[in-house]
């Protein structure tokens, strides 16, 4: 199986081709797919705003989050009604709970866990917004996934920021490293229903 | 006591003095938990729309309703970084577990009462920034009330509008009636600790 080259140095595999081939395949279902991760986005920001009130530095860089991340739902809501797709549920892949099992339950492994996890969620979906744009047959839809990649890419380095902020940074390198191989592990086999993240 | 005149229609019972009384002499208080309150309006707009994917009108209308508490969150932090107010947890007054203990379980009984409590607290919150706009006596701090006033009479409104869509007007008005008689009695006596909803 060709496997693309992958630029995003959190992650440990880059995607392969076939999930490239789903995707494209199945445009309309990665949208609304891409609406429902929006929207889990912004509610992540929001919960860690919520779990960690007195982390000042935290509630203020997560506040732009979800604010950007509830503004790009609101823009793959326009490209669903223009292409007559209904807003419905999905099910998640298994990706999004395979990941969140790894966090730990007891603080400050939590808060580590969580912000790296959101880290490399958001470094995958930067690449897989990149392949997107790359590889998108339709050029304006192409294009909005373009324009999508500059805050997905943003995204990841604010979390990773903020995991440096509240612990040392050995701490996180090691953390980032184990997460990210069960990350790469999640998607080594693509799953049969397209997602942003099969 | 004193009341003062109401003029929100979907109140049954104006705020009375003693509540501008107490938030007046505790304004660093109440600016603390109105962080906390636009941080938990914002939470709300996104459950729903978590709850209800389907429902388009409601998504819409919700999505731009999170992105502007969310940046009245930011708004009034903004106010706290000024006055050297650290961001801390703060107990809730009773006010907000006493409305949700009213929502029924069931659907559609949950999606009606859910939007209408949302619209209460949305209708009070408008009384009473505004109150807080007219007997600030510092007088940014009061134009800054005044400028939220406004979002939040649109926000009340949103939420009787969107509970009209998907309901008789009949039904709406009985249980907006019914839900009304419960938010005044809760703040029938005012809470011991200054709050917005005290």
């Amino acid at each position: 199986m060709t496997v693309l080259a992958s630029t995003i140095k959190f992650l440990q595999q880059p995607t392969a081709i076939a999930w490239v081939e789903q995707a494209i395949a199945n445009l309309d279902t990665i949208l609304l797919d891409h609406s429902h991760c929006e929207r889990k986005a912004a509610g992540v920001a929001l919960n860690l705003i919520f779990r960690y009130p007195s982390n000042t530095k935290l509630v203020r860089t997560l506040t732009t989050i979800a604010q950007e991340e509830l503004e790009h739902f609101e823009r793959v809501n326009q490209w669903l009604d223009r292409r007559n797709i209904a807003l419905a549920p999905l099910s998640p892949p298994p990706y999004g709970a395979g990941l969140k099992a790894q966090i730990r339950r007891h603080e400050p492994d939590r808060l580590l866990d969580s912000l790296l996890v959101s880290s490399l969620i958001e470094a995958r979906s930067h690449e897989r917004l990149g392949l997107l744009a790359r590889h998108c047959p339709e050029p304006e839809l192409a294009q909005f996934y373009r324009g999508l990649m500059a805050s997905e890419a943003r995204h990841y380095g604010i979390y990773w920021t903020l995991a440096t902020t509240y612990f040392d940074r050995a701490t996180v390198t090691q953390r980032l490293g184990e997460l990210a191989t069960v990350e790469s592990e999640l998607l080594s086999t693509v799953h049969p229903e397209p997602r942003i993240h099969s």
